[in-house]
């Protein structure tokens, strides 16, 4: 069998072992329909419970209301983008306000505009977002129909340690990368969802949690995928939904659970292996240098640089020589991006920490 | 290892065995990244690899010319059912011309009404579409934007076995639940699409093979997601594809290369599976009625019923028994829907006509 690195690609991310042994086991058949899980209708009773396991499992996770429905929808974060404000913009509140702290805000921002003329209330391109806005930076306005962010930018290493403040506003949340890292206080947010790939499971499914009375605005005549309101009627099963992306994502919920012992234990386990980076980091004389500002310091995507091109490339090959992989930064940012999801094991962070404190000392 | 059943669901529906052996084979690690398929990044040179095999493989199997782009998408057919529209019709050409011959035509044309006012050439509904149109029963809008038809409809078991002419309007097909069940005229398309969790892959991922001169409709106003012009510019990968689908799409397609000898072989396989089901039906003196007239009948999707709704159950039930699993006829239908798709051996097949001849005989 081929040997497993510790893979820090951005996403599609590392899965849990546990959780990749499992798929593996049942491939062939699953026990009670004896086919495979990609082989059974999204409306038999098999795929029934696996789905409401997988919404059971967030709700407990999360302490998720029955004031929200959980969709699993196809499309990826750049198709909410678009359903965003297709189904919460009306004709009362044809705008919203954005804060866009890197790329994903950034994209998310040029779609919403073209159905409607949207609110910057902050953006951080002047310092090539490495900062998150302050309190009093903005004021959210009063009629705007939702607020806007990103929980976690990938590319440049930011992170919302907590909700930004949006009043009477409905909050909506693209935590498409870092959902389930932490416990989150649902109640505070209209609208939150995230794509898999990065902390739930494999790409192809996407999460979203909508407060049950944001869906009066959705428009009838919105295309039918395109309506929260019609995914909603069927149970995310109006079509057939991306039946293999949800067991995975059914299983990563129940690994969370059972074998990590739900999300205040994954935060401590988080914040413990993003220490270990950025004590790296800080403790490098600057040799390594983050991206980000301290306070806005990702616990998912550490991103620094080293002292030149050369060295990044060495640093690069080196690592993956011993089984460290998927480093290299993205190319708006350059330098290394180690991204350390849910799902990547402590050892993996120490092995890399070791790495780096090793790597200065043969590169004086 | 449990065992596996002949599986006659009809979507998700049945792959082929040595595909899902080597997914599992590899499940935990391909040998390059050392990573599952499920955790590599999107634009790692590995998916890239796979990516650019799948759609090779497609453009052999088809005849693929380089006048056609081959995209890998998401949202099913339910989000091609708008997409379509909103990319091919224009103020020049605001309408389409629509043929009807079963509930997936049915649900397109829903979805196509929003966006402007369709023309329905033929519509099956009066004998609950239990046949397709007769040459002359319709002709095309020479101002039509394309003409639309369902090639294979699984509920109601009628299959066009060849395209209708629509003269210079560009035929648009939902091949959905046919792609590669025969050699294709690809050039007489103007847009070819299917899901492809019947015939080609798990769900999650719909192909769309598109003739270049019609990206030219593409508004750049549509959303990102929407425009099919947006994914040809990014090769299919301007999101995060559904990376494990494809990737699966690949392993069928070098199965059908590789293990059938390609579409003229499986389109000789697909004849006899299906006469061995319909001369059972033939042969029965009555006891298995068949929905479709007999030169409408599906390869795909053979719908018959029994005399009585009990000795419908009986069948289910001891069919399942044998391992002949998810013969149930859609509840708008009724009777048996036997699915045997590309991934139905012909063992199977000679399985279930067999359990049909004695069944019967049981039941005199």
């Amino acid at each position: 069998m081929t040997e497993r690195a510790y893979n820090f690609s951005a996403g599609p991310a590392v899965l849990p072992e546990p959780v990749l042994a499992e798929v593996q086991r049942d491939l062939m058949a699953l026990p009670g329909p004896r086919a495979s899980i990609m082989e059974i209708s999204h409306r038999s009773a098999t795929f029934k419970e696996i789905l409401g396991a997988a919404d059971a499992n967030l709700r407990k996770l999360l302490g998720i209301s029955d004031d929200y429905e959980v969709l699993f929808l196809q499309g990826g974060s750049r198709l909410q983008f678009s359903m965003i404000p297709m189904n919460l913009l009306s004709g009362v509140q044809p705008s919203a306000d954005y804060i866009t702290t890197g790329a994903w805000g950034q994209h998310a921002l040029k779609e919403a505009n073209k159905q409607g003329d949207m609110n910057v209330l902050w953006d951080g391109g002047d310092t090539n977002y490495n900062c998150l806005p302050a309190a009093g930076d903005y004021e959210v306005n009063k009629d705007a129909a939702y607020l806007y962010y990103t929980s976690n930018e990938t590319i440049h290493g930011v992170q919302f340690g907590e909700e930004p403040n949006s009043g009477d506003v409905p909050l909506v949340c693209d935590a498409s990368s870092d959902f389930l890292y932490r416990p989150l206080p649902i109640d505070r947010y209209g609208l939150i969802y995230a794509c898999a790939q990065k902390n739930i499971g494999p790409a192809g499914v996407t999460i979203v949690v909508i407060r049950k009375d944001l869906l009066d605005r959705c428009d009838e005549n919105l295309p039918g995928y395109l309506n929260y309101k019609t995914h909603v009627d069927g149970g995310s099963l109006m079509n057939t939904a991306p039946t293999f992306a949800i067991y995975v994502v059914r299983l990563v919920t129940d690994w969370l659970l059972n074998d990590i012992g739900g999300l205040d234990k994954m935060y401590e386990l988080n914040q413990a292996k993003a220490k270990l980076l950025y004590d790296a980091i800080d403790g490098s004389e600057g040799f390594y240098e983050g991206h980000a500002t301290v306070e806005s310091r990702s616990l998912m995507n550490a991103v620094f640089r080293l002292p030149s091109d050369e060295l990044t490339k060495a640093f690069i090959a080196q690592a993956d020589e011993r089984n460290l992989t998927a480093l290299g930064g993205h190319r708006s940012v350059g330098g290394i991006r180690a991204s350390i999801y849910n799902a990547m094991p402590l050892a993996g962070v120490e092995a890399l920490r070791d790495f780096m404190v090793e790597f200065q000392q043969a590169n004086p």
